[in-house]
């Protein structure tokens, strides 16, 4: 899995995509590569472990990492890369995802995992952060970073209208 | 680390040893063998791995697991054995254990973890579920469990009193 | 109601066999016998003592127990039998099962239930923890379940797909 | 246990006495008899069982019970008595009572159980609340409990004082 | 609004009357009689102390109270009258009925609700608690009440059926 | 009561002044008249309904009522005035004023409540904002109150300390 | 931005309006001038920092702030206007407004802003608030608030009705 | 406050450092210089604002933001650079930090901000993320890191000891 991209985006399942595909748009968007990847920290343990392992010397320099219920995840490749890990707690059936933002936050000291908000616009912001981290030795990307930025304030309008 | 004691009580630090105590104080009363043993899903991902992986040939036949907050011990060794997991949520700081309990027992299907209450109470039932499962398979066992149920209801009085 | 099927699956009303039969559909998967009743901790309370105080010598040897909102049914057949017993939380209409789950898992020492998550996966979940104690004493059983878990890890795909 | 009291408080353990005097100290200031009782659902579910069978015939007309955690003592007494009975959840130490007010309210349709605040408030309230039941039959115990009433009227004071 | 019906019905908008009217429902199938009136505690305070006030000399003797979101009217209607009073919370559209149970069940002591379960459960439940009281000075109405619990008991099942 | 001080600062028993009085010093601070009053919505209610009804004619501008638990007195009031009513969450011990928060906060359309923060800061700013009200119609005030403000800004130092 | 109307209608997005709107039509009701506007807390700051800051001498008298998830625009304007800020938490998806009501109502000492109810309802209410406000020193509209709310106490049928 | 060091450890109050000061020991253990600052979003909001429009210019290349209760420092921040913005929850008096995990981790879309856990454990956590960020261009820091994850390792006892 050697790499020249700086990003990984991983999942515990397929059913996570439709969330954590909006960190896949929001990096196309600011030009940056990743690799989506499933990565189950419970029915494929030993396939987190190895990734989250090698993730630094394969080339990747962030992980985005989503998943609910009881996510393990982002914290359990937290304590095996010294990459920054950000985690996106997905909305859960039962509880709407206060369990997923819980196991995932709640990370003792020694690990950090950088937690974004549950579900869609976590998954957004997730990529926005990474794309911090990576402006912060990369003035192109700081540039379109702040462009994007600079483009989602213009685009607020100045008073609400009926729609229908 | 082989052994010949039934039951692993493992924790993700010191600081959950007093309330881990009391599943292995109830174990005690109940003539079963156990190992207790530190393994921290954050700090030692790779011991709790292997430990985990060979804790079947290594003559366990059930695994107590304390966590607090981000409680990530239990789930990932359920994930890496196929041997009963028992978990116990330890009362956090801020949040009281909630955090604790979400992680452990919000489990996706496929990796069961058997969940007990938070904090001692928990710990002690764990010892009594694994004690119950061993009694499935030992008759003296059984008896001493049926012994220790019926002495815990026995020493139920009939009144309240006033202590002072 | 002698028996010669290792595992009962109580629920409270047909309304949780939606919910149940995910345990039923799992035990069927692993070749385990099951028998499938209903029992309600409030409707028919003196049927559950009856049922839980003969479980044993009728032959079961692990309870799954199904019950939402104020669920009482774990708990109390705990209290009336030493087989382990595995609580499912139920997905309740007005809290989404967190009644149903603090209901079974926050039981004081002395009687365990072994609470898995809410709802779907709680309930296979539950056949699984079911399935890991009778494969103790049952090396076909432990064969099958090993593979269960295999096959279930060979499914993980490397990337998600989006769909349509 | 037959009895010519109209009221019985009865409670999973010692512990909870020092809630569930409240009850009895009420009941005392308005001249209502009644019995204190432990009566475990866990762990003497056979006493409750045969307690709450025979409360209406031993002379009870209604039955405050006071639980903890995982509170199933209300519910079950209520599945098994034709009598009133109103829950009072008991402060427990994880979860404040949070866990012991849901497993008392959420009964599901059938079966009442009219409950009462966390704690102290609650064990008062349910002696209260138990009066006039009575005094609805009872035109004494209704004077006196309209003169308790308005004797705490009288003494809210007029305005707050600093006090040291 | 004097009466010869037992039971009032109140609530504090006709958007509560699709869980409310499950109360009727009961009491109707019970042959108790009732009242149900809109009375809002914020809308109306007025008429709600004019009720509350003369509920007793107008001839009810248990009062049944719905209410949701910030509930005061099953709490200001006990502190108003001596009468037995059944809080009832409805399912709230942001919190789903918490905010509603938390108002109507935590009263400080001195003024007790006996509160029911959130939504329609609750409602019929509501029902039930005040045949129960009424029944203890009412042998006809006793033994119509034991005859419906009786045939609810009966109709639970013995196995859940898949349905389609 | 005529008064002609504008602000009422109520709550519900002696208890509640330790947090209540922040109000009190703070209007206290800024030079505004108020009378503090014990107006039990459970214990009182008519001298409640009394109060609120003449509180407007009686000179009253704004109220400040604080309560705990099922909190009803805040959205009672505002029911019964057209003044501004802000309401202040005392913190209860079991739930620690999420009761009461609720209680207060989740008025229905057509009663409003303006709710602060749970406890002393609470109490503060519902002087503040009482304050604010006020000086919409009285410019000295309006001066003092900036005042204020800049003072507290000023006071904020520019790096923490280490104390001990 | 100078104005003549009174109050100022915020929200942090186009997707506030269909719950802000209840505010803007229930002053209309009213008779209350208003303005509506986008200001964005977190994608427009500055924006928000100059409405907020000239909000006072642009003839604005009380605002209302509509926010979800981790809701700053009530309290961040509240910290820079010394006007009267009333704060609508809106829905969120994930947690139903939970999230939005502690972000605005647990505010720190010294910064208040007045919390309405979660979603439409808060928004009404919060129009109701800002009338009662200028109805201080206003007649006329003291009159018409009596009128509106007395009309919506007069609109309360007596019976509940069977509708379909 | 032009600066050569990396890291700003930002605060509402002096009231915050006991917490925030486990960010400023780690940083200390890691070699990473940092400035230390009070700055509150709603006493001196625009201290904030200034403090955050120039960080970047002033070199600093990350932020750990410590707020409690209604916590909007991290996310103004994080509107107002393009640096990466890790927050830290305070634990609150009433809400033991719930309310200031929620208002910092549930930012809209397009303002990420990375928290950590509520507390101690959190500011630690984020000294451990800045430097996990800042070593992606710094291998001495990338080395400085790795060991001291490796002497945490290496620390966990294999055993748990009674202490006493």
């Amino acid at each position: 899995m050697s790499t020249t991209v700086p990003v990984a985006i991983i999942m515990g399942s397929q059913s996570d995509w439709p969330t954590m595909k909006h960190a896949a748009l929001t990096l196309d968007e600011l030009g940056i590569g990743y690799e989506a990847l499933i990565v189950s920290a419970h029915r494929t343990p030993e396939r987190m472990v190895e990734f989250a392992k090698t993730a630094r010397e394969n080339g990747f320099r962030t992980i985005i990492a989503g998943a609910g219920g009881a996510a393990h995840l982002p914290g359990m490749t937290a304590s095996l890369t010294p990459l920054p890990v950000f985690g996106v707690p997905i909305r859960s059936r039962a509880l709407s995802g206060q369990d997923s933002l819980l196991s995932i936050v709640q990370m003792p000291a020694g690990i950090p995992v950088g937690t974004l908000a549950i579900g869609e616009a976590g998954a957004t912001n997730a990529a926005l952060l990474a794309a911090a981290v990576l402006a912060l030795s990369d003035d192109e990307l700081a540039a379109r970073l702040d462009q994007w930025r600079q483009a989602r304030s213009d685009a607020v309008a100045n008073r609400p209208e009926d729609e229908s």
